[in-house]
């Protein structure tokens, strides 16, 4: 049996000139791609002209492909021999199941090859200016998830996340936000602890919306952001304003009316 | 007076196909490369020819260009209309002083570009097959410096560390590190909870040493890595052996001794 391999890449948050030249060069070698909804078009137009193309994206409110069914796919294109690209939005290995993916493919004799990519959080970094980590404002950054299972509660641990010196970047956590904020404050966060919520990060559907912690519950509700969303919270949000390259950004219309511009 | 620009560049982990073609697009573009220690010689072989090079990077144990020094050398090169990249290593917005360097350039009218690098961490993951979330094992990840100024304590929050759910990544945590383990051992982290120490992660000079919590700070003792290093805390270390693309990487002499394997 003729055994093909799973390259496991990122894709990085969007703007196609932020893939690796690693992760183009897999691309590149692939005849079948299937990727994550979240990876855009700039990039999905750079597979190569015949390959098969096989969407297995959450779309909000359509039925997604489940986990196990992926890793099906994946390993039912690689017995066919294929060279098959996995392309993710960001790092396959943060907050990806790119690992999940591996594990199964590893176990069944798939050879597997990582690209890492640039995440949202970098992306919106270099993009609007905010450092991760900066002397004096922020000695290290977290990531985290503000998604929830169905039924379930937030499962964060709010007294350690209610560090100010820390940036804590919120990862799908649109929905919920208002409570994330509020826990946040009840364990000890500034309430004026500046917030950025960044829509599409360094594509040209990027979208910003400035506010601090006691209002972005109500902001985000007020002037809703088109998905994926990211929520950066700390100090180094202050810097935004004094030397963002906005570039290709378009300024969401409430942003002059929040956090005192 | 011509200006000309700087490029903040994020050269990456190390391996040159780990650079995003919108770093290689600005180094190809500059006339002078600013960089530091950390950058390899891989990617500094990928200057343009005839390109000045201007080291500025700390080598242990010598005289370094200061801060404000280097500073000046950008806004010097910029205004003498030349097209500056800044190569730093991993990327320029996490733990790289990025921002202080673009904040003084910007206040004196010159414009600054960055390019978002793949993290050391991120180079760690992909090599080391160490996903930095996984379902189960890890519900976010944190970076955090394991450095501390001369004759200071280290300034960290060890009970908000001290979160096993939660992947650690120590950087330039070296000569830090059996205090940092003790102190998270004895904030409420499982003593034998792994950690692996990776030096120049991605490069043919990879070396890696697993171990534990509680015998970490012995180990790296007893097996010293050469500079740059970075340790992974946490549950998803224990995924490395299961898929590990090794390819390039050279297993440490002392790995199979410790961890039990
Ligand atoms: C499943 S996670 C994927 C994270 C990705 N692996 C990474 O490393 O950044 C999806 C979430 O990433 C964030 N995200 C991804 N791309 C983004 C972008 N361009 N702008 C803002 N947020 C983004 C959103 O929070 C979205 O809900
Ligand atoms: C000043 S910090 C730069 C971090 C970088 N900006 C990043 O985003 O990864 C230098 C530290 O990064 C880590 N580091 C950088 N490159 C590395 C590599 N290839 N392997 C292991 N650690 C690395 C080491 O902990 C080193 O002391």
């Amino acid at each position: 049996m003729t055994r093909g391999k799973v390259y496991l890449i990122g894709a990085g948050p969007g703007s196609a000139d932020l893939m690796t030249l690693r992760a183009l060069r897999m691309l590149n070698a692939a005849e079948a791609v299937v990727h994550d909804r979240l990876v855009s078009p700039e990039i999905l137009a750079l597979a190569p002209r015949g390959a098969r193309m096989i969407p297995v994206g959450k779309a909000p409110g359509h039925h997604s492909v489940p986990q196990e069914r992926i890793n099906e796919i994946l390993f039912e294109l690689a017995t066919q021999g294929l060279a098959v690209a996995r392309l993710k939005g960001g790092d396959p290995l943060i907050f990806g199941r790119g690992s999940e993916e591996a594990a199964y493919l590893a176990e069944r004799g798939i050879t597997v090859e990582y690209a890492p990519g640039i995440t949202a959080a970098q992306g919106m970094a270099a993009s609007c200016g905010v450092p991760l980590t900066h002397r004096g404002l922020a000695t290290g950054v977290r990531y985290v998830t503000g998604h929830r299972a169905a039924d379930q509660s937030l499962d964060l641990d709010w007294d350690s996340l209610a560090d100010p010196e820390t940036t804590l970047v919120v990862y799908m956590g649109a929905a919920n936000m208002p409570e994330i904020a509020l826990k946040l404050i009840r364990a000890g966060m500034p309430p004026d602890l500046p917030v950025m919520a960044v829509a599409s990060a360094t594509t040209p559907r990027e979208r910003r919306l400035l506010s601090r912690l006691d209002r972005i519950g109500l902001d985000i509700r007020a002037t809703p952001l088109k998905a994926p969303v990211l929520f950066v919270i700390g100090h180094v949000v202050s810097l935004h304003a004094e030397y963002a390259d906005v570039s290709g950004a378009v300024q969401p219309e409430g942003m002059a009316a929040v956090a005192g511009e």
